[in-house]
């Protein structure tokens, strides 16, 4: 066998690149297509040249692309209808969009606007493997969870696992790649640069994706989630300050984490701060544990690439699982 | 007369030169001396050429410092017994230091060591204009506040006068300058360029001095205070997280912000988000004012110059009131 | 008298905002009108918080707008008719643009497209004033001068006079700011950040601009000039490489460059290296001298603000000339 | 066989750190040690988490340390030393520092003093695969080249080995890395952040080891040489002026670079501006050839990410060819 073959669907966007780039090294997958609406027919790596892929950026095509794995990389909206063409044709899919994110409708409608593919709404497997592992393998069709989800669940799972969250704040702090390649007043370096300010205050759309994945761990709970643009490119900080919902018995907040991660190959636990930069170009999550006995808080630091473990590797250690690979092949 | 003659001393740091710049184009006071220790005899536009200030630093003497001001910026602990000797030569000083803030003594040595100029512990005004203007106006040593509870004073005041702080979470995040003018591994460019990481976790030093000042204006509460450290120079933006104490009225919150800030020259209240770029090198502060109704939390946002409203600025700022100048002369 | 009232068109953009910022604070001149298209209606220190100018942004119209004198900051090309229009109502203009530099049609015209206010062509005066001073003061329409021809042309007038450049590389570097406040790809901030990268190589048009000047002082000569791109917001260093037209003196340099600056109050001659922070957000030009004795070759250097000396305060440092104000009101 | 066993001596230093983790990774060989002085004792992702390298720091020792080979990341002087020990053990060597590239006894006294190991002088093989090849495979010692001269002489050297250049200005710029990891005022974050400024400008000793290899070349040529410092972590640009020794015939420019290129892993032609985010992390080397018919200049600009292919990477890329190793190894 030469390999699975595998698409990237909208690879000129910075996580559909970084998933090309690593997909074209892997052992296990041969990359056999890229695409790109704007940017077909030009050469991948003129558009990103740190992939270094040297494949032509072609359009969609639906009879061409259904191979045997995709990752999708379109934006919330424009994925839904490919991948149920994808999926109709049998192609195994990881979409990094949030259309097969949510279980609820009415909340997918609320934030995103119609789903354009109803027949497959909430059919995704939640692909966060440190937590969703077991399903992943099985599934088909995985929604690869948004980068403040991840940072966010991984930070706070042991918790919720435990049902010990009575109350979060997340204060998130992201670099401007989360902000996407289009070119913005925000995306304009003078307007980003040695500036720091908070963005979607009175709601982000990641809110509702955390609570429901907090409330599949068993603990249903009403966050607080707060993001802030930061002049960085890459990279993601999640600072929670949890109100635990009983008092904590002498060492059970090390152990819980210890017993979720220990064994985790992506996941470091530290006991000093971490900073964004330690896991750049990784897919790797660092974790920084901490309770305040003068106010009984637990303050959990989460920090990722939002490239990276936040969309692009996470993607390929979800097609990892799915077709029996060792799960951190190519990725370390 | 000539105008009222003011000393900076320590004006090598970051926050004595802004001070000193400040206060050589001010039409009200002289800059009469300016001091430093390790840059003695250098001329402070070619230690900090943007000051544009062409005096030369003179190692501190108490002879001839004692001027009619003196704004002393020197290091906590260090400035204590300098202030005390200008201020038996009957100076009249604003100390940027934490040395004369704080009004518990065990409080102050747990963080800061011993006083070395008891005599005079607890006897600073704490200068934040817009909080205590009416005691700076008589003060004769006014404590200017750090730049931390600068800006998270500002945002919370008018919900701590109206006792609605049940419960806070302050998620603060500062540019390096904050750190000082030590070449360390914390300020290196390669640690602090691209990254974003919490420090002093475990308690920084704020933290009481904001927590006295809550209290001062009739809100006791335990807060919890995390800083961060972000890849720009001068900025501070804080975030927090008020759980209340009681439900609030229609339209209260706005009232209430209002009240307190409506004729404040160097308070800007706005509706949108607030970025650090906004009120860079100003002694401004913005406030951004939020209430979640999923939650019931109200999220104040408040942005500032570290260096300047939360330090050297206001220190002019506490100056003009002090000699019965316009409180905003030359910091428009 | 209430003072001249003086517009600036094109306040939006950065050096417009920058110019109002500047006037609204100068004793001697009201700013009275500040025009914009996209952001008319919108306050000033809405669109540009750090202007703090509040004042509303209108239409720009003929009648309205024809005050005693207007900074116009329209882009190339759309300057000419609007200062045509303000001069044929006897506004005294200092014009951003290029439409009123250069002094040979053709060259224009190669550059920029055709010019549409041809009766005007050729009339400005170059408002350089450290170089010509004399006939800007009586100057009813100023050209002032690009960002890097400000810089080129003061770091090597003095050699120019002497007829010394017999050849020259001028290797310039600027901040983002200089790509101008359009979101592009350019200025996205994942294209600056962590980059350098030369632009225009194959010729940028304030080459035939700073080579027209240097002819002017009476030194005809083919320049190399390269721009290059910088992850910063504002300013700009030129390093020029002159090979001198014939052997120098003892001494020589050192009073060609005293001569022409020891008096000048926005010149600063350094002995060492000059960096851009040096002169951020302010009218000064820094220069650092060096010889080669190796090579023989002289090197330049000269920072600026490319906002400020390189466009802004630059117009405001013209319009005290034409109005018989001190140079430097307003400025220091 | 268990693979050749390779030793980093200070792996601490940034340098040394990415070639530890190249090297951990390299399929044919086994890093065996990792040692620095004052991080003994801590594990090198602990320092350098980004390396995910898990081996202690080991303190030197010249009985343990001496295995098959050995990349020696210390600094000029410090180096020679070590070197002459490793070599007398028989373990080959790859030395980073400037130790073993002078062929000039008198030159390398002049810029680094007393040389440490005389009888070793002048014994490396200067070690810039893409020129020198051939020697490196048979070489002991390799003499890496400094990050200035390895993008100097790529740009080059293909006009070097024609006689091409009559005189050349090399304008370097290169991120703060380049300093080093010592916390100074240079790389303390408030000075480089937001600034651009020449250094070294009255000479560096970059300029005696690019002269040295260009004359290698054939074309002994003085060179100027400036260096700049720009606020980003890791890339270096140089912008190579150069003035041709004689007239080029019609596409001889191009074909010089293609013959010498064309089949280079590493080193990519490109028609249009080149930028070091291209290159970063990466062991590749861009290049950009114009030639401006108004001066008849040649322009080349060569970027790479002085860290790789400037110091760690270049050092495997050595390695993979002194041990018969694929060239590229481990390194696309």
């Amino acid at each position: 066998m030469t390999g699975t073959r595998v698409a990237v669907l909208g690879a000129a966007g910075y996580a559909g690149a970084i998933a090309a780039q690593i997909l074209y090294r892997h052992p296990a997958f041969e990359l056999a297509h890229v695409t790109a609406r704007a940017e077909a027919g030009q050469r991948l790596d003129d558009v990103h040249p740190r992939t270094r892929v040297p494949l032509q950026l072609e359009a969609y095509d639906a009879d061409k692309h259904a191979v045997d794995a995709a990752v999708v990389a379109y934006p919330h909206g424009a994925a839904a209808p490919v991948v149920a063409e994808l999926r109709s044709r049998g192609t195994r899919v990881v979409d990094l969009s949030a259309d097969f994110r949510l279980r609820d409708r009415g909340i997918y409608e609320d934030w995103y606007g119609e789903h354009k593919a109803p027949e497959y709404f909430g059919q995704g497997v939640y692909g966060l493997p440190e937590l969703t592992r077991d399903d992943v393998v099985e599934a088909d069709l995985v929604a690869n969870p948004g980068c403040y989800p991840t940072a966010s669940l991984l930070g706070l799972a042991p918790l919720a696992r435990a049902g010990l969250i009575g109350d979060v704040v997340i204060d998130a702090k992201s670099g401007v790649s989360g902000a996407g390649r289009a070119a913005t007043a925000t995306t304009h370096f003078i307007s980003a640069d040695e500036n720091v300010s908070p963005y979607k205050i009175e709601g982000h759309r990641h809110t509702p994706e955390i609570e429901q994945e907090l409330g599949a761990l068993g603990n249903d709970v009403t966050i607080t989630f707060t993001p802030h643009l930061l002049p960085l490119a890459q990279g993601e900080l999640v600072s929670c300050y949890v109100t635990p919902s009983r008092e904590l018995g002498e060492g059970e907040l090390d152990e819980l984490y210890d017993d979720a991660y220990a064994r985790e190959p992506f996941v470091e636990l530290r006991s000093g701060p971490v900073g964004v930069l330690e896991v750049r170009d990784s897919n790797y999550c660092r974790i920084s544990l901490h309770h305040d006995p003068r106010t009984g808080r637990i303050i959990v630091f989460a920090a990722i690439d939002n490239l990276w473990k936040g969309a692009a590797s996470q993607a390929v250690q979800n097609l990892n699982l799915m077709f029996g690979r060792p799960e951190s092949e190519a990725l370390l």
